[in-house]
């Protein structure tokens, strides 16, 4: 298999796990590697160059493809200097601050001829692939709501993270993963959009949020994500996913998820005079279902690892495939980011995607 | 103890319920009911007036105050009625269809003098009281997000609510009942409200609704209904609730609540850099918590009954105390209501408490 040659720029976390995956890629050689903190590179294998600037790795005729793993509020200037540099190149998320900064390196990436894409990875998580495959699938029939959520208990954030200047906050760092997916799986116009983004326990940034997104097909999709969102429940600081429909509701927790498809076995068209006396008085229609009325099927098994991300680039490399992540969809996301925050602080909803 | 001398006009599910509960009150005597529809009245007991028509029972000089529990499309026209014939006045929820209905019930009953409240019973409900308790210690530091869900299995709905023209729909239905406790527990104004409301498995009335209504605090609170929202939970088909605050979650589930406060022992002021190895590949924010970092409260206990609701009624008709349920708060939910369905309808949010 013919080798990519990678160099990454910014080795701190997830320059390392860049390092670890692309090692175990037979189409993938990282060469180099640059931080400009020297702590950072003490690990670097003896095999990879090392460099203490960017400049100095974009300047190694050796690498063809940069990985760009620096804080978020350096990944313009660096994905210029990549493209100016004649080098092809992979930004992390979020891939800028702002649609104005992407679009900027979406022209110099133009402008020098390289490729340019973005590591959302997370389209390749199992909960995700599980809750797109139930989607695809449509057995759920007419679907109403879907709600994507991820909650912690640590409150705080770690890192450059805490900071607004360099790009921190949930919106960016967990945010445009979890519209990414949604906006992937649901291949549709959005009409408008209402947030909540609030910092709860952080000074600087977010780390609360729940954005509404409605369809044009009157669809509303909820992404949910608190730092600070207790329960006890098992699997709760992870991920959830609800999709209902009017033949069915999915429901799955977990990274590894568990959950189950659920339906009736009957459906009511007229309750009549039927009532259930509960502990807050009569209701006829809501309180526990009678015997075998309530239905489940499992949900299904996929098969997804994040080496699928590289795979499909180096496929996509040569030519024999399209990247998965692309420059208009990343651009979409970080607008949809854009009004997010816009409604959120004129507690206003934002029109979206209009002319769609 | 002096009795009220109740007459029930309409003696439908409803009506055999207010009977019900008045005759364990000794400070009631319900001397009359009607109803047009001679069936529903074969079970009234002896010593208890009949009639075939509200304007007979209103010419009863024996009733004091009636009880109006016709379809909510009827409100208006009844309350009109025995306000006129000098009754005082206890109307089911909704009050009426739309705030210009109860805008002329209440000028035509305070051109009469007569008393007018509505029946909001679920202020005593066991769910709602015990989140209000907890809601109203602060003891979950903060607020940001109040939820407030009722998930149902049927579908469909029974006799009349299936109907547009009745005033059917789970919005007039349970909607004003899910709101009502809303506003009377969060005493601050109301910035906006975004909403979804649709119809999932009827064909003419709503069955689903989220609406968000953001506080001036910021605070957003989310009331979420579905007659077809299947899980398999436990409790799952009643009601929910969540409270969200920077020094503390509660959650509870059923209309006998069962759930917990839950805290967490120490916050991470920066994590550093940790991070937890997921099915997902790693995350430094979300993951399982360590031993010890969550911890559980019970939630309250608290002693509410239905009945509460008359005993209010029966000290305030004598002056002992306010009526609960004031004209003004009924008037706010009926506005909300329909500024609900607005959003809904044009995809935007609504402004809403204008210069309060």
């Amino acid at each position: 298999m013919e080798k990519i040659r990678i160099g990454i720029i910014g080795f701190g976390f997830m320059g390392h796990e860049h390092l670890n995956l692309l090692s175990q890629h037979e189409g993938y050689e990282v060469v180099a590697v640059c931080d400009i903190d020297e702590v950072q590179l003490k690990d670097v294998p003896s095999s990879i160059a090392v460099y203490d600037h960017a400049s100095k790795l974009l300047a190694d005729e050796n690498v063809q493809v940069v990985i760009v793993v620096v804080n978020n509020n350096q990944h313009r200037d660096i994905v210029c200097m990549a493209a100016e540099a004649g080098k092809d190149i992979i930004c992390e998320k979020p891939a800028a601050m702002s649609v104005a900064e992407f679009d900027e390196m979406v022209r110099v990436t133009e402008q020098n001829g390289v490729k340019l894409t973005v590591h959302h990875q997370r389209r390749y998580d199992p909960d995700f692939r599980t809750t797109k495959e139930v989607f695809d699938s449509k057995t759920l029939g007419n679907l109403y709501s879907i709600k994507s959520s991820l909650y912690g208990f640590n409150g705080n954030m770690h890192d450059w993270h805490v900071y607004l200047s360099e790009g921190g906050g949930m919106l960016y760092d967990w945010g445009v993963h979890l519209l990414d997916q949604l906006m992937w799986m649901i291949n549709e116009p959005i009409v408008s959009i209402f947030a909540d983004i609030r910092n709860v326990i952080n000074q600087e940034v977010d780390d609360y949020f729940k954005i509404l997104i409605r369809f044009r097909s009157g669809l509303v999709a909820e992404v949910e994500l608190g730092t600070y969102y207790l329960e006890d429940k098992d699997k709760w600081f992870e991920r959830h996913w609800v999709l209902a429909g009017d033949n069915g509701t999915m429901y799955l927790d977990g990274f590894d998820p568990e959950g189950k498809i659920v339906r009736t076995s009957r459906m009511l068209k007229n309750v009549g005079g039927k009532r259930t006396m509960t502990s807050a008085g009569p209701t006829r229609s809501f309180g526990p279902p009678g015997e075998g009325v309530i239905v489940t099927e499992p949900i299904p098994e996929v098969a997804t690892v994040h080496m699928d991300y590289f795979n499909n680039y180096h496929d996509a490399y040569f030519g024999r495939a399209e990247f998965v992540v692309k420059v208009p969809e990343v651009r979409r996301v970080l607008a949809l980011m854009e009004a997010a925050r816009k409604s959120s602080v004129n507690s206003q909803s934002v029109q979206f995607d209009i002319g769609r």
